[in-house]
C-alpha cells in the first residue's frame, strides 16, 4: 500500500494553513493498494478532547484519489490522521516524528501515530501598517548610549556599581552562592536613544523595542518597583515624553517590554524593604497590594517567578491587580499607551494567564494601530505551558510573538546542524500551524537579550553572520535586530550578550551592510503580502521565492563552505506556478555561487 | 629565699632601657635567704649566641644586695637572668612568663628560665622635629575626598567598578575562588586631599600619610604597576606637586607608602599582560628587568608575595633593583623625596632585608628632615621574621614603626580583656625595649586600612571610642588618626574599614572631640621630652604622668564601666620622684571618676 499526503500542498489539503472557525477544508488523500480499499477515515479530534475523536469517511474522486472536507467547530487545536482499511489490514497515516507538517508517514499500529494540526483562529488579527512593514531595533536601555554630554551616570542607584569605562565586558556581581550582591549600570538612558535616532534611521530600522525603563533595582529592569515611573537611571518623565516625540517626528514607533508577571522585591507594591513610603503587601496585610501575592508564610515566605525571592510572583487573576495593569482608565497600559506607546512586548507570556493577556488587548485595542506581542519561545500555535494549552494567536490575545523558532532554524542551517531539507520542512510547518498574520507579521529575531548573540553563535564567523542578517531581513515577519549585532558585537550568554555598544570601536562595514539590507526591506513593502515559498537544494543550499502580480524576489543561500553550481535536478520545490517554477530552473542551471553566500534576484521572471 | 628585681627601677638596672654599645649596664639584685650565698651571677648571652653565654659574679653591696656592671659589645639584643647558688640549692632568677620586664620569677629549673631583654644600639637616632611634634592623619586616598567640582572618577581603569554612591559599603568584587575580579573604586584623589586641608588643620593634623599613589591597578595600589607615575586615578603629576606645595604652605607634611617587595603583576616591571610597552620580566628573559624576579619555572611559575599571583616578589637582594629604589642618583627615593616627600613609610618591612632598609635610609638622610617608618605589627625590638632577628630599630635602619602593640593594648585595656596591671607592665615592657626615640616618637595608632575601625573594635561603644582618642592623643609617639575614624566610621576588617568618608553624615561633635584633643596634643610639646610613667589603679584604672621641670601632665582613666573613688592605696606607681607619687596620691583621694571616663589634670604640683 502507498499512501500519499502533503499538507503542504494544496493537491491534499485546502486551504492551506490556519484557518478561522466553520472554514470548510478539504482533505485528500492518495492511496495505491493491490487490496481494495474498504474505508478511508479522517480521524480528527479537538485538542484534549481525544475521545470525541471523530471519523470523517472520505470518498474517491479517481482510481487513487481520496477526499472529504470537514468544518472546523471550535477555535484552537485540531489533530488528525488518517485510518486506510482494506479487506485484509488496516493503515494509518499521520505526520513524521516531531509533529511537522509536509509529507507524512505509515503507521502500523494506532498507538504509534502522530498527528497533524490543524490551527482554528477565532478572527484573522489585523496589525498596524507601521508594524507589517517596519525594521524593529531591541535597545537594552543600559547598554546603548548614554545622552549626557560628560557622560555621568543618571542618578547612580544605592549599592551599586558603574563599569570603569564602557568597553568594560559586562559581569554579574554575585556572592559564593551566586545570588546579585550589586547591580551593574553603564549607564545608557534615554537622551541617549534620543541622540542615536539618526543613526536609527540610516541603518533603516523604524521602530524601537526597549527593554523594561520603569524603575526597578536592576539594571534590566525586569524587577519592576513602580509601574508609573521612568526610572531615574534612564531618565525621566520629560526624556521619555522628548523620546516619544523624537521616534514619531522621524516616523518611528515604540514598543515598551510589559512585565506584568512579577514585581520586584523592592516595590511599592511589595516594598520588602521599605524604601518605597508606600504600605507595601510585606508590610500590612492591611496593604492594598496584599492581595496581588501569595504568601505561604506571612510575610516571609511568598510565591516567586521560578523561586527567585527577588520577584515576586503577582495574582494574575486578583481583580485589583487587573484594574491596575489593563482595567481602570488609568491603568498601566493606558498611562503609557495615551503618553505615545505604540505596541507592547509582554514578559513571560506563558505565566499570563489567556483572559489577562486578553484584558491588555481589550485596553490596547481602544487605541488605533497598536501592536501587542508575547515572549514565547517555541512554536506559539501550540504551546503548553503548565499543562496548558496556550491560546496566544487565535484572535483577540496576541498578536505576535518573539520567533525564537526562525532564530533556531536560522543558526542551525547556517550551522549545518540542519539539513536543508529539514530547514524547509521546519519552515513550513511554522507557516502552517501559524495563522498567516502570525507568520507574516511575527517578531522575528536572531538574537536577544535573553541569547547569545548571533556572531558568537555563530562561531564569530562573520560571512556567517552576513547570511544570518540576510535571511533575517528577507523572510517573512518583521525583522527585530539586537542593538550592536551590526557593530560585530560578539558575547555568551546573559551578561555577555549585553555588553555596551561600541560606539568607538563599531565596524562600520557591517553597519552599512545591515543598513542596505534593512533599507532594501524597507523598499519592499510588498513582500508582507506576497506569496511565499521556501524551497531547498539537495543537501546545500535553501532559498525561498515571494511572488505577487508581476513582482518576484528570490533568495538563494548556499549553506556550505564551498561554491556550488546549482541545477534544477538540485531543487525541491512544491506549491508555486508552474511558470515561476520554470523561470527558477531557469536562473539555477546557469549559476554558481560561492560558499556561504547569498543571491537575491529580483524580478526573473 | 627571697630574690627581689625589677628592670623597670633603677634600684635594680640602670640605665633604664635600652642603650647604647659600651655603656655601662648596672644590675643589682636583692637577695634574702636563710643559708648563707655562694654566689651570685648575671648570665648574659648576645641573641642566638648561647654557647657564650657569660657569668658576671655580682659582689655584696649591702647584707641583702648585690650588683655587677655589663657593658655590652655588640649592637642587638642581649639576654639574661641571674644564677642564685647557696650551700644548699641552686636558683634562677628571670623574667615572667611572656617576656615581660619589670619584676621577674624564681624558677627552680635553667632550662624554664625566661630571660629579660637588653636592646643595645649601634646608634641614638633623631628625628626631625616635625615628625617628634606632628599628629599624622592616614588616608586611604581612594576613599576620603573627590576633588572634582562634579564628582567624576578621574581615568577609570579598564574592566574596574564605580561604587553608585559615596555612602555605599566597600564590596570585593570576587569570583567563586575568591579572587578579585574587578577592582572597585570609589574615585577619592589628590585634589580632594588639597580641598580637604582646611579641615584637617582644624583638625589638628600636621602630617598625612598616604596609602599608596603610584600606578597600579587595585584601589589599595600595593600593586604597583610604575614607581615613577602617580595613578590617572588619583590625578597626574601637577596634582601631586600641588599637594605637596599646599601642605607645606599650611605646614603641613607628606609621608608616603613605600612598597618594595613586590610589584603587581600588571606593572612595566613583570607587565604579564603586555599592558605597558616596555618589556617586562615575563616577556622576556632579556627584559632589563628579569633579574628581579625568580622564576621557578619561566615565565609562569615565580616566586609572589605570600603565593598571591599577582604580587610578583621582587629579589631585595638584586643590584639593579636596589640602584632603582634607592642606588641611584634618580631612584625612586630620591625622584619623590626631591619633589617634597617628607617621609615614608615602608611596606611589609619584615620582608625587607635590613641593609635594603639601611640602604633606603642612606638615601633618605641625604635629605634634610626626613623620616622612615616601617610596617612591623609586633614589639619590632625583638621581631623574627622569617627566623631571623631583625635590626630594624637599633640606628640606621627605621626610626619608627607603626606601633599596633598600643593599639592592643588600649583596646584590650578599654575592653576589659586586659587588666590595668598587665596594661602597665606592657607598655613599660615596650618603654624598656625600645630605644628611647621610638618610644616616644614611634608612630602610633588605633586602626588603620588593614585593621577593622576603632569604633567597631569598641563594640560600637562611643564612650570607649573617646578614650581610645584620648589615650592615643596623650600617649608618648606620634599619633595617627585613620580617616574617618573621627566622624564614627565603622566597619570591620578590610573592605569594611575603606568605606568613603562620610561628609555630608559625619559626626560634627565627635569630629570637634578629636580637634581639640589633637590640638591639645598640639600645645604640648614639650611632652616629647619628658619623663613619662605609666601607672595604674587596682583593678580599675590606669594612668600616666609627664612631667619635665615645673610642668606636669597627668591622664588618670577609668577604665570600668561604674564610678570609681580613687584612693592612694589603689595607686600603683614607681619610678617617679618622691614629690610628685605625694601630688598625685593628694589628687586620688579626693576625686571620683565616673565609668569609661578620663582626667586629665595639667600642673598639679
Amino acid at each position: 500500500m502507498q499512501v500519499t499526503y502533503n499538507s503542504f500542498l494544496p493537491t491534499y489539503k485546502t486551504p492551506f494553513g490556519a484557518v478561522t472557525c466553520q472554514t470548510p477544508v478539504q482533505f485528500t488523500l492518495s492511496v495505491q493498494t493491490v487490496t481494495p480499499v474498504k474505508q478511508i477515515d479522517l480521524c480528527v479530534a479537538h485538542d484534549g478532547q481525544w475521545d470525541d475523536e471523530q471519523a470523517l469517511p472520505l470518498h474517491p474522486i479517481s482510481p487513487t484519489m481520496y477526499t472529504t472536507t470537514f468544518i472546523p467547530t471550535q477555535v484552537g487545536l485540531y489533530f488528525y490522521y488518517f485510518r486506510i482499511e482494506t479487506a485484509t489490514t488496516t493503515a494509518y497515516y499521520g505526520c513524521v516524528d516531531g509533529g511537522y507538517g509536509g509529507p507524512g508517514v505509515q503507521y502500523v499500529l494506532r498507538e504509534h501515530v502522530q498527528m497533524y494540526q490543524l490551527t482554528i483562529l477565532k478572527a484573522v488579527e489585523t496589525l498596524p501598517k507601521w508594524y507589517r512593514e517596519g525594521v524593529a531595533y531591541q535597545i537594552f536601555v543600559d547598554r546603548f548610549n548614554n545622552g549626557n554630554a560628560d557622560g555621568h551616570v543618571n542618578a547612580p542607584k544605592p549599592n551599586s556599581f558603574i563599569y570603569g569605562q564602557l568597553t568594560d565586558r559586562p559581569l554579574y556581581v554575585r556572592d559564593e552562592h551566586r545570588a546579585i550582591l550589586r547591580w551593574d549600570f553603564y549607564g545608557g538612558n534615554l537622551r541617549g536613544i534620543i541622540a542615536k535616532i539618526p543613526y536609527l534611521q540610516r541603518l533603516g530600522v523604524t521602530i524601537i523595542y526597549l527593554t523594561p525603563i520603569f524603575e526597578a533595582s536592576s539594571n534590566h529592569r525586569y524587577d519592576t518597583g513602580d509601574y508609573l515611573k521612568i526610572d531615574p537611571v534612564v531618565g525621566d518623565l520629560t526624556d521619555f515624553d522628548d523620546l516619544v516625540t523624537a521616534l514619531h517626528q522621524a516616523g518611528m514607533r515604540l514598543i515598551l517590554d510589559g512585565v506584568f508577571n512579577h514585581v520586584g522585591v523592592d516595590s511599592k507594591y511589595f516594598n520588602q524593604a521599605g524604601h518605597y513610603p508606600t504600605v507595601g503587601a510585606t508590610q500590612s496585610i492591611t496593604s492594598p497590594y496584599y492581595s496581588w501575592f501569595t504568601f505561604i508564610h506571612y510575610p516571609h515566605d511568598y510565591d516567586s517567578w521560578w523561586g527567585i525571592r527577588d520577584l515576586p510572583t503577582v495574582d494574575k487573576d486578583d481583580p485589583t491587580y487587573r484594574d491596575f495593569i489593563f482595567g481602570k482608565p488609568d491603568s498601566v497600559i493606558d498611562y503609557w499607551t495615551q503618553r505615545g506607546v505604540d505596541g507592547w512586548r509582554l514578559d513571560v507570556a506563558d505565566e499570563l494567564p489567556d483572559d489577562f493577556i486578553a484584558g491588555i488587548r481589550r485596553t490596547l485595542d481602544r487605541y488605533p494601530d497598536k501592536v501587542l506581542i508575547g515572549e514565547v519561545w517555541e512554536d506559539a500555535s501550540h504551546k503548553l505551558a503548565y499543562g496548558m494549552r496556550r491560546h496566544y494567536l487565535e484572535g483577540g490575545g496576541l498578536q505576535a510573538v518573539m520567533n525564537y523558532p526562525l532564530r533556531r532554524l536560522i543558526i542551525r542551517v547556517l550551522n549545518g546542524t540542519l539539513t536543508p531539507a529539514e530547514w524547509w520542512r521546519e519552515l513550513m510547518t511554522l507557516k502552517e500551524n501559524y495563522p498567516a498574520t502570525t507568520f507574516h507579521f511575527n517578531f522575528n529575531n536572531i538574537g536577544s537579550h535573553d541569547t547569545p548573540r548571533i556572531l558568537t553563535m555563530l562561531a564569530e564567523d562573520r560571512q556567517r553572520l552576513r547570511l544570518a542578517v540576510q535571511l533575517l531581513l528577507t523572510l517573512p515577519g518583521v525583522p527585530c535586530l539586537y542593538y550592536g549585532d551590526e557593530a560585530l558585537m560578539m558575547g555568551g550568554k546573559d551578561p555577555d550578550n549585553r555588553a555596551f555598544y561600541p560606539w568607538q570601536d563599531a565596524d562600520q562595514a557591517q553597519v552599512q551592510f545591515v543598513a542596505d539590507w534593512a533599507n532594501w526591506r524597507q523598499r519592499h513593502p510588498w513582500l508582507n503580502t506576497a506569496h511565499f515559498i521556501p524551497f531547498y537544494l539537495a543537501d546545500y543550499g535553501i532559498g525561498y521565492l515571494y511572488w505577487q502580480a508581476d513582482q518576484t524576489v528570490m533568495v538563494i543561500v548556499n549553506v556550505t563552505t564551498e561554491p556550488r553550481t546549482m541545477t534544477s535536478h538540485d531543487l525541491k520545490l512544491s506549491g508555486v506556478p508552474l511558470k515561476l517554477a520554470q523561470a527558477i530552473q531557469h536562473c539555477l542551471v546557469t549559476q554558481t555561487l560561492g560558499g556561504t553566500q547569498l543571491r537575491l534576484i529580483e524580478n526573473f521572471t
